[in-house]
C-alpha cells in the first residue's frame, strides 16, 4: 500500500510544490515514510520517515528544484519499516539519473535480488521497489525506453504501478494486469501523475485518463506521449480498493469509489436484511456503506461510534496499568444513539476480527439491545501478494472460521457478509462488473503465486 | 475555546498519564498548545506550542510524577499565540504551589490586571488566565478556600471553568452562570475532572455529574466533595458549545451533543423544506445536522464533499502561484454524488461566509444543479466575549447583511437559518430548552459587557 | 556564575544580534541555560537550556527586534536546573515591562521571597534572580531608578551584577562590593554592557570603562549615564575571578586576567621550586600559570596533556562496563612529553580533589617518574555563597585535610599551592594587590553569611 | 580529510559503544557528518549530518547491536556535503552485507565509476568511497578477501585506508602507500582499529601497530590476523598529517605528531631567527611548533591570542552589517601580551593567507610593534588529491607568489617558511627522515596524476 505521483510544470520550478500538495490527498496510502525527488540538472531527494507535513519542509521544497518531480508515501508490505526503505530510489547509472516511486508488490522479488546480486549489482535496502529500480536501470543501459518496459513485463510477476525520472523525462507506468491504479491530468503548465483521481482534484488538475494495464506515458519538454507497451486479454484491478483502500471521493478505472462503496452497502441490505432501530458504521471506513444499507432497507442511518482524529502516530502508548484504554481512545460511542437500540453496524470489511470484537462490547457496554454485524464485501479467505497488508492464512479470521464461529467471536447477535456476487452486481451497476482481482475472496491469483493456484490454470 | 482536566489517582503516579490520554479527546477544543502539571512534594510541568501528541513525551510523562494532575489544550481568544500563555499556568505563593487551567474569557480582565499590578503583582503573559491564577493565590493568603472563589465570583465577570492544584489538593470549579461544561467522573482509584464529559469515556472513567454553576470539587486524599459556593437564578451555558464546538459523543448538562444537533436538523427541515435529489453535510462539523435535516425530509442522505484528514497544523501555505489550492487540498467533491444533482448542504452555521461560498462554487464546478444551503443555527449577529472566536460585528457576515444580501454572496440558490424559536425547540426536545447564553443570536448579553446590552438589565 | 550582556544599538534592530555574538564569548561562564530579551513596544523573550547556539535561531534573532535587548548564559547555583530558571526574567508590571539578567548569589534570597509572598506576590521559577526582578519591580512602582537602586543595595545581601531593560531603557548596575565584573564598551551607534571585557572585543567595541562598585549606567535614547548609587570604602572583586573563571583575554577592574594568571604560576615558582624536566598544565585552565612557572624557573614548558575538544553537553555518558573511559574520553597523555619525565603539573586549584588524582595517575601510567603538582592558588577551605560553585566545606579536600594527605590522596610526589601572600603579590604586580573577596581561601566574608565569620566583624 | 574506526568485541553488544568513543577523539578529522554500522545477523546503520553527538543518541546505540561495529567522521574532499555522501556506505550483495568507512581519496575514481556503471551498477552518492565498496563488493563474488584486496590494488589509485564488515568479519586495509594513517590496538574482550593512535587511547586500549602499507587485519571470532597483500618498497605517508591534521597525542608509522611538529618549530628557529619579545602561536594548530621555536630560540612562549571554543557550526552568520565581526568572534588578542610588544607569531602553515591577514591586523590593532610570522611548513605550492581540502592552485598563495609578495599581503614584518630540507630534518630527529608524500611542497606525485608529475617518472 503506497501512493505515487508525479508532476511536470514548466513554470517557475513549482514541480516539487504540486508533488507536495498532491501527496496529502494521497497520504491515506501510507503514513509510514514520504519522500520526493526531483531533478534539475542533478536529482535532489529529500525522504524520511513519517507523514509528508513531518517529512517535507520549506527548505526542501526551495532544495527540489526543476520542472519535473515525482513523490511517494509509504506503508510497508515488503522490507521492513525503516529509512532505507523509503522512496523515491535514486540511482546514478550509466544512462543518467534514476529516480523510482513504485505501488505494488512483487512476488518473485527475491529471484530477481539474487538474479542482479549475481550481476554483481549491490543493494541498500531490501525493498523490491530498489529491485525494480535497479532492474529497469541495467535495462536502459542497452534498451531503449519502451523496449526496457516491455522487457520489464517479462519479469517482474506481481503488481507494479511506477513514476519515475529518467534524467528530465517523467515517465509513468501500469503493469499488465493494472492490479493498481494510476492516471494522468493536466495542470496549468503540465501534466500530473497520481495513484488515485483525488490527487488530481487537489491540484485543480483536469482529469485525462486511467493508464490502461500495460501502458506507459512518457512526459518530456511539455509534451505527453501515451504507448501500449503490451497487449493483454485480462485486467485484474483490486477489488479492495473499491471496498476500504481508496478515498470515496476517487474515480478509478472509470468506476466511483464512493458510487461502489455504497452500491455495496445496498446490495448487503438486500441479501441480509435485519429489523431494527438503525443503522450505524464503524468509522471512518464503513460509512459510505452503511450509508447504501440505511437507503436501502429504509431503516434510519445514524452515528453511534465517533472517531477521535487526534489520535496518531506519535502517541505514547498506554503503561500496562492504562493499556484497556487504546481502543476507547481512538473510538467512542454516541451513548444516545445506542443506549436501548437494536443496531445494523456495518462495517467495510473483517481480517483478524479483533477490533471488531472490541467495538462489538463497547456498544453492548453502552447499552445496544442487539447488534448485527453486516461487512460490506465477503470473507477475506486467502493472503494478497499484491500490496495489500493481509500476510498469511494464520491472521484471517475467515479463512479459519465457519459465519457462525465469528459471530461467537465477534459477540454479535448476527454477522453477514456480502456475497461474491453481490460484490460483483454492486460493481456491475457502477460501471464494470469483471476484470478485478478478488484473490483474497476466492484464492485465485491472477498470476502464478508459488503454493497458491492460478486463475490462468484452473 | 480550551479543554482542561484534572485527575486524582491514587496509585502508581498514574495521574498525568490519565491527564495526557484524556487531553486527546479534548484536543477539538484546542491545538494551539498543551501542558500538564503534576504534583508530589514540588508541582512539575511541562508545557509547549503544539498537539499534545506534539508537546508531551514518554520522558515527560515519567518526570509528571504524583497523584494529582491538571492538563490544558489552548485555542486562544486573549493573549497572543504564544509559549508564555500556553497553560497550565503555575505560581510559587505563600500558599504553596498553585497551578491553575483555565477555559473561559474573563471581560474585566483588563481591570483587575491593573488592579493586582497596582498592588506590586507582576505577570509572565497576557493571559486571563494568569490574572485568575495571581487573583485566587491572593485571595488564598488570607481566606480559606470557600471563601476564595466566593470572592472570585464577586470580582470575575465572563466565563471561567477552572481545574486547579492547590499542592496536593485538586479543585474544580464552574463560573456562577455555567457558560463553559465542566463534568466530574470516577476512575478506578480516584477521580477525573473534564471539559466533556467524552474525556471521561475516553479513560473508560464512570460519569458522575456536570459541576452546576458556581459549584465546586474539592478532591482531598482520595476524597471528593461538592459544594456550592454561590447560588444563582440564573443560568448560561453556551448554546455553541451545542452547535459546533464540543464533541458529539458528550453529555453536556443532561443535554446530549448528538441528539441537539440532530433535533437542530430536523427543526431546520420541518421550517424550511426545499425539494431536493440529496441532502449532503459541510464536513465534519454539519455531518449531525444534515443526517436530522434528511431524516426528517424523508430526503436520502449523502456525502458529496470528503474532508482530508492529514492537512494540518504544519503544512507548508501554498505559494503565491498555488494559492486557489488551499480549499481543494482541505475538502474535495465526490463528483458521482453532486453531477446533475439537486443538492441541500447543510451547515452548522456561518462566521464569515468566506469558506462557504468557496465551498457551493465547488459543488458548482462539480455540476451541481442547485445547491440550497441550511444552516442549522440562527444568524450569528454578536460578538462572543465568553470565549468563542467571533470578536468583532465587522467579521460577521450575518451582523452586516440580510438573507438575500448573504444568499448573494455565497451563489447559493437558497440559504435558510434555523429560527431562535426552532433552536429552543430543538434544545427542549432534547432535555432543556432554557438557560442558555444566546448572546451572539440576540445580542442580549448574560453579564454586563462595556458597549452591549444586558439581559438582566433589559 | 553566569554571563549577561546588554546593547544599545540605534539602527537596524541590531541589538540583539550584538547581544547574541557578545553572549558567544561570555559562554565559558555558563552552558546550561542561554536566552534573549528585547524591547519594541512589548518584550520580546527567548530562552532555553542549552548553548547560545543551540538556543538561539535565525528565526529568534528576527523576532527579538528593537533598540534594546539583554542576554543570559546560566550554570546554576541556586535554583535546580530547569528552564523555569533560565534567565532574562520577564515581568508585566505597573511600570510596564521589566527584563533581568543577573550574574551572582544573594545570600538573604530566601527571606526577600518570603517578604515578596506575603505581600501576595507570586513566583514562577526558584531562582534568586526572580526574586531581584519582581523586588525591583516593586520599588519601582513608588520610588524613582536611582532611589529603587539605592533601596535595593539596602536590603540585597549577596553579589550581584545586573542588566535589565524598563521598556526601552537600558540599565547596568553593580552590586556596592563589586563582587562579580562588569564593564561598559562603545560600538558603533550605541553601546554593550558585559560582564567580561572580551565581550566588548567580541563585537569590535571599544572598553570604556568598569561599572565601580554600586555604580549605575542608565542608557536612554542614545545618551548613557553613570551615577554612584552608594558609596562604599570597600572593594570584594571575587578573586576566583582571576584564578580561574574569567577569560584570559579580559581584563577586570583593570587587572589582565592573563598577566594576573602568569604572575600566580611566577609567584608559585619562587615559593615552591622543584627539579624537573619540564613544567606542564591541567588544560585549559592550569596552562597561563604553567607558562609563568616555567618562565620564573627557567624549566622549559610543554603539554603534556591533551584536551578533546569536542566532549560536550550532549555526550551520552559511557554504560557501567565502560565507566573508566570518561575521563580518557576528554584528556590524553601525550606519551613523548611524559614517559621517562619528571613533571611539575600546573593546576590553577583544586576542589574535590576526585580529577587531579585521576589525572596524576594517568600521567603514570603512561611513564612519567615524578608528578610535582603545583597549584597557582592558596588551598580552598570555604564555601562560596557569592555565586562559584563550591557549596559545602564536606567537598573541599583542603578544608578536611593537610598538605601531607592531599599528596596521598593525589599519588602525587609532592604537591605545593601558592601562598595567600603570594596570591596578593601577584595581583599587586598587575595593578591592585588590595580589595578582593577571599572568603573561600580564608574563611572571612565580606558581608554576613549565617554560620559564617564576617570580616567587618572582625 | 576522514576518520575511521573499527571494533570487534566479544561481550555486551558494546562494539558500537567503543566505536562512539573511539569517534570522539577523531572528530577533529571531520565535523561534517558522522556514521556507525553494526552487525548482527544483518548490518544495522545509524548516520547523518552533524557532530558525533549530534548524529548518534542513546536510541541508535542500543539499535547497533552486534560484535562488531564501524564508525566514520567525515569532513569532504570529494563528493558534495550532503547525507547521501555519509559513510560507512552499506551494501547488500551477493556475498552477504558489506559496510565500508573510507578515508582517503581516489584519482581515478571516476574512471572506475564508469567501469562498474558499464557492468550495470548503480550508485546511490556521488562519493568515491561507494565506488571502493561496489568495486570490493564485486571483487568478492569470486575472489577470496585476500585476492580481492590484491585486485584492489591493482586498479585503485590513490589513497585509502578502510575499515569494512564483511558480514561478521571486521577488516581493516591500508593502501600500498600507506598514504592515511590506520592502526590496531588491544581492548578488553577485543580489538580496535582506527585512523589514530589517540582513538586507541580513548578507549584505554593497548596500541599494537601501524598497519604496514599494502597490510590488511582480518578480525574474526576474536582472533587477528595480519597479511601483507601486496610488497611495495616505497612508502608516501602524508606529511600534513604531521604538520596540521593530526592530534598532536597520537603516533602515526613510529613518528610521534608532538614531537615532529615542537621538532618543526626548533628547526625552523634555527633556519629563521630574529629579535622578539615573544613567541606566540595562532591557536590551536601552531602551538606545539612556537612552543619548539620558543625552546629552540631562548626566547619566551606567550599566548597572544585566545580561542573561543563555543562558535561552531550551527552558530548563525553575522548579518552584512556585523560581517567585519566574525574573526573577532573566534579569536580575540590578548592586549596584556601584545601592546608594545615585538613578536614571533608561529602557525603551521598557509593555504590561502586571508585568516593570516587578519590575524596580523588584529595584532596590529592591539598595538604589537612588529609582528613575525614564521611558518613551520615550507610554502604549500601544489594541490593534494589524497584527501587532504587544498584543491587548486589558484587558492595557494605560494603557488602564486614568492616571499616578498606573501609578507605584503599578509601585512606582517617578516615572513619565513620551513625549508624542506629544515622539514625532513625535524622528522628524521623524530625516528623517521624519508617515505612521506611531499607533492604539495614539491609539485612531485607518488602516484601517477593526470597533468602533474610524478616521482616514479623523475
Amino acid at each position: 500500500m503506497c501512493g505515487i505521483t508525479g508532476v511536470y510544470c514548466d513554470g517557475g520550478s513549482l514541480a516539487s510544490n504540486y508533488v507536495y500538495y498532491s501527496l496529502f490527498s494521497l497520504q491515506h496510502r501510507g503514513q509510514e515514510s514520504a519522500g520526493i525527488a526531483s531533478f534539475e540538472k542533478v536529482v535532489r531527494l529529500r525522504k524520511g520517515m513519517g507523514l509528508v507535513s513531518e517529512v517535507i519542509k520549506s527548505d526542501d521544497l526551495r532544495y527540489l528544484r526543476g520542472k519535473v518531480a515525482i513523490g511517494h508515501v509509504r506503508y510497508s508490505t515488503t522490507g521492513n519499516s525503516s529509512l532505507e526503505n523509503a522512496q523515491p530510489f535514486v540511482v546514478k547509472s550509466k544512462v543518467g539519473y534514476i529516480a523510482v516511486a513504485h505501488n505494488g508488490n512483487l512476488v518473485n522479488h527475491e529471484n530477481l535480488r539474487a538474479y542482479l546480486e549475481n550481476l554483481g549489482n549491490v543493494f541498500s535496502s531490501d525493498s523490491d521497489s530498489e529491485v525494480i529500480a535497479q532492474l529497469f536501470s541495467r535495462y536502459m543501459m542497452h534498451l531503449d525506453l519502451l523496449d526496457a518496459l516491455k522487457k520489464m513485463t517479462e519479469v517482474l510477476i506481481g503488481s507494479y504501478s511506477i513514476v519515475a525520472l529518467i534524467n528530465d523525462k517523467l515517465v509513468a507506468f501500469r503493469d499488465p494486469l493494472g492490479f493498481r491504479p494510476l492516471c494522468v491530468g493536466e495542470i496549468s503548465d503540465g501534466y500530473i501523475i497520481a495513484s488515485e483521481s483525488c490527487a488530481i482534484d487537489a491540484v485543480e488538475g483536469k482529469f485525462i485518463k486511467d493508464l490502461d494495464p500495460g501502458e506507459v506515458a512518457i512526459i518530456e519538454n511539455g509534451d505527453i506521449e501515451f504507448v501500449k507497451v503490451v497487449e493483454t486479454k485480462r485486467r485484474a484491478t483490486c477489488v479492495f480498493e473499491y471496498i476500504y483502500f481508496a478515498r470515496p471521493d476517487s474515480v478509478i478505472d472509470g468506476v466511483s469509489v464512493y458510487a461502489a462503496r455504497k452500491a455495496m452497502g445496498e446490495e448487503l441490505a438486500k441479501e441480509s436484511p435485519v429489523y431494527a432501530d438503525a443503522v450505524s458504521a464503524v468509522p471512518d471506513s464503513g460509512i459510505t456503506a452503511a450509508i447504501g444499507y440505511a437507503a436501502a432497507s429504509k431503516i434510519p442511518y445514524i452515528e453511534s461510534l465517533i472517531k477521535n482524529r487526534y489520535v496518531g502516530r506519535t502517541f505514547i502508548m498506554p503503561k500496562k496499568e492504562l493499556r484497556e484504554l487504546s481502543v476507547k481512545l481512538k473510538i467512542n460511542t454516541v451513548r444516545e444513539n445506542v443506549f436501548g437500540k437494536r443496531l445494523i453496524l456495518v462495517d467495510d470489511s473483517i481480517v483478524r476480527g479483533t477490533t471488531s470484537r472490541r467495538i462489538v462490547q463497547m456498544l453492548r457496554n453502552a447499552g445496544a439491545l442487539e447488534i448485527h454485524l453486516r461487512i460490506a464485501s465477503p470473507p477475506i479467505v486467502a493472503p494478497c501478494y499484491f500490496g495489500i497488508d493481509m500476510k498469511t492464512r494464520e491472521e484471517l479470521i475467515a479463512a479459519n472460521h465457519d459465519l457462525k464461529e465469528i459471530a461467537e467471536f465477534l459477540t454479535a447477535d448476527s454477522v453477514c457478509y456480502l456475497s461474491l456476487d453481490g460484490l460483483k452486481r454492486a460493481l456491475k451497476r457502477c460501471g464494470r462488473g469483471e476484470g478485478y482481482c478478488l484473490a483474497c475472496l476466492t484464492s485465485l491469483y491472477p498470476v502464478p503465486v508459488p503454493g497458491e493456484k492460478c486463475i490462468v490454470d484452473s
